[in-house]
């Protein structure tokens, strides 16, 4: 999973900022039709032909959002790509293109950055969305990354995070907790390293939760699910920060309350073993944990036949009159309040 | 010009990010019938009505493209939108909508911050464009803003950089020269204040490239101009890098050559006096300061008429073919072949 940083340094002054760009995407096509023109003018042109345009952004700090002694730049090139689509399945649109925007320290050479945009390639690929456009400069510390997705929808598809009526069910894709365990296990294998750099980490038995760390998805297929079982949520988010904090966006802006049953929160084999490993509770860890990027939404009861019984679907609970507040219903059956327990970049 | 930083501080941490974003836009209002959805979902919302909608974005990191010991944050959060809108307008396209992100590091208070999008959201009433998402997190070090500036236009309107024929006519707005040697007169202070603290910078003699570089303005002006005097560019293209490096970007994708010259140059009465002061040689400063922010652009001859006389539009040279390449044709009549010495952060 972990690649060898890459040894050769061509340095980024000896190419100047056009050529640069220029030599870093010249292998991206333009699949889609709305794609005018890409990169090369003052400003990308686009197509939409009287479709809705949904736009997203997202901001990647190095040391904050993202450690490169143990996340590969080719990983990290992919994964900005995707918590940025992430945010265009949420209003169930279709993405179709991205702008990305790097600045880099003098310590990365062009091979680094090779490697970053091969990982913003594959992403492409893989996701059917253009680049088409971005800014490459220079920082005086790290690396920091910021990337804008573009997609299209009819009005008619487009789902909010309000409206969510109480009765309908709450319902979550995947499972949780693995990205946040994931990241624990590589900052244990880094202050490992730390003290000898000579050990070899065996992450083999952590292989899930680290790849869904470094190389998460964005949950595409769950949009296309829906479409096919003409299910449409009746408000929808992805979960990045979080989930209690993701169920309070949406109860806030649908006016609602929620019951959130603990025992069905979707957890992987491998998440319950390396909570208890840690020591810690594995709801909370699922509450809390985010950089998921799966989706919730609510659905009507009605609906409930059309998803019951899917492997990629689970409801986890229900949405209630607001007066009754945002809770969990733990296994013991008590209610507890839910709390925004998300990511807060300002607090470390 | 320079306002005193603000003393007040109250950390960002104690009110999160959600609450940040909350505090920090909840004055923007939203003009444009195409922002169906601004901030608060996961991503914007637009409609465009069959129009191609237009899209650009850039990268400013604290240290490399500005100095917040001179530059007041009201100021930076302006310029950080009109650098944007500036591409905007150099497709020949009406900017609608930005998203702004930024990154700060614990250094910066909730103060900062206003002070910041104060000048964001004055840029956006005097733009007429609708803020409709972004994102706010922490940084290790510094600040950091990412702004992606989105507009429309008919396609028949659209200007690209090809296009320019030879024998066009090239023009250019406003006058040159101006931000760069502001900022040269910005740094000497600053390094008069590191000696002296106590000591007063009179800024009056140089306020007018002063404001040109802590103030820039998108010539939104220009494309109205262009419009009422029914001319269309060939092609066209805002000067952010510096003079010479932009007509090379126009001869190159154009595929012509061009004569450019000297003495055409629009230059104010205050850059040669501070030219002089500075020993340096304002044809050079014009050719290579970049940040004006001014229009570039090629016209068929026979539109000379048309915009003869007009003291916003200057030409200064006129279209070759291909071969002849591009040259400044100096005041002494000879030819010297135009080199880019536009600014590249990576040279430094």
């Amino acid at each position: 999973m972990l690649e060898d940083k890459n040894t050769q340094r061509t340095s980024l002054e000896s190419l100047g900022e056009f050529a640069l760009i220029k030599h870093l995407t010249q292998h991206f096509e333009l699949i889609h039709d709305s794609s005018l023109k890409g990169i090369g003018d003052d400003a990308a042109v686009l197509d939409f032909k009287g479709l809705k345009t949904v736009i997203s952004t997202d901001l990647l700090v190095e040391g904050v959002h993202f450690d490169l002694s143990y996340v590969p730049l080719k990983h990290l090139g992919y994964k900005s790509v995707i918590v940025n689509l992430s945010d265009i399945y949420a209003m169930n649109a279709k993405a179709t293109q991205i702008t990305v925007s790097v600045a880099v320290s003098n310590r990365f050479g062009l091979e680094a950055l090779e490697e970053f945009y091969a990982g913003v390639a594959m992403a492409c690929k893989l996701y059917e969305v253009d680049l088409v456009g971005g800014d490459t400069t220079s920082s005086t510390k790290g690396m920091l990354i910021s990337v804008t997705a573009i997609g299209v929808a009819e009005e008619k598809d487009i789902i909010y995070r309000k409206g969510a009526k109480p009765n309908d069910l709450l319902v979550v894709s995947g499972d949780l907790g693995g990205p946040y365990l994931g990241l624990q296990v590589l900052e244990r294998e880094k202050e490992v390293f730390k003290v000898n750099p000579a050990s070899q980490p065996d992450l083999e038995p952590y292989q899930y939760i680290v790849e869904r760390q470094l190389k998460p998805e964005a949950r595409k297929d769950i949009i296309a699910l829906l479409e096919k079982l003409d299910v449409k949520p009746t408000a929808m988010i992805d979960i990045s920060d979080g989930l209690s904090s993701e169920i309070l966006h949406l109860c806030e802006q649908s006016e609602v309350g929620c019951n959130l049953f603990e025992d069905k929160i979707p957890l992987d084999p491998t998440v319950i073993s390396t909570a208890e490993e840690f020591k810690m509770d594995s709801t909370m860890i699922a509450l809390s944990g985010g950089e998921e990027y799966e989706l919730l939404f609510t659905i009507d009861q009605k609906d409930f036949d059309k998803i019951k019984g899917n492997p990629d679907l689970t409801v986890i609970g229900h949405m209630t009159e607001k007066k009754e507040g945002a809770h969990l219903v733990t296994r013991a059956n008590t209610k507890i309040p839910i709390q925004a327990q998300g990511w807060n970049s300002f607090s470390e």
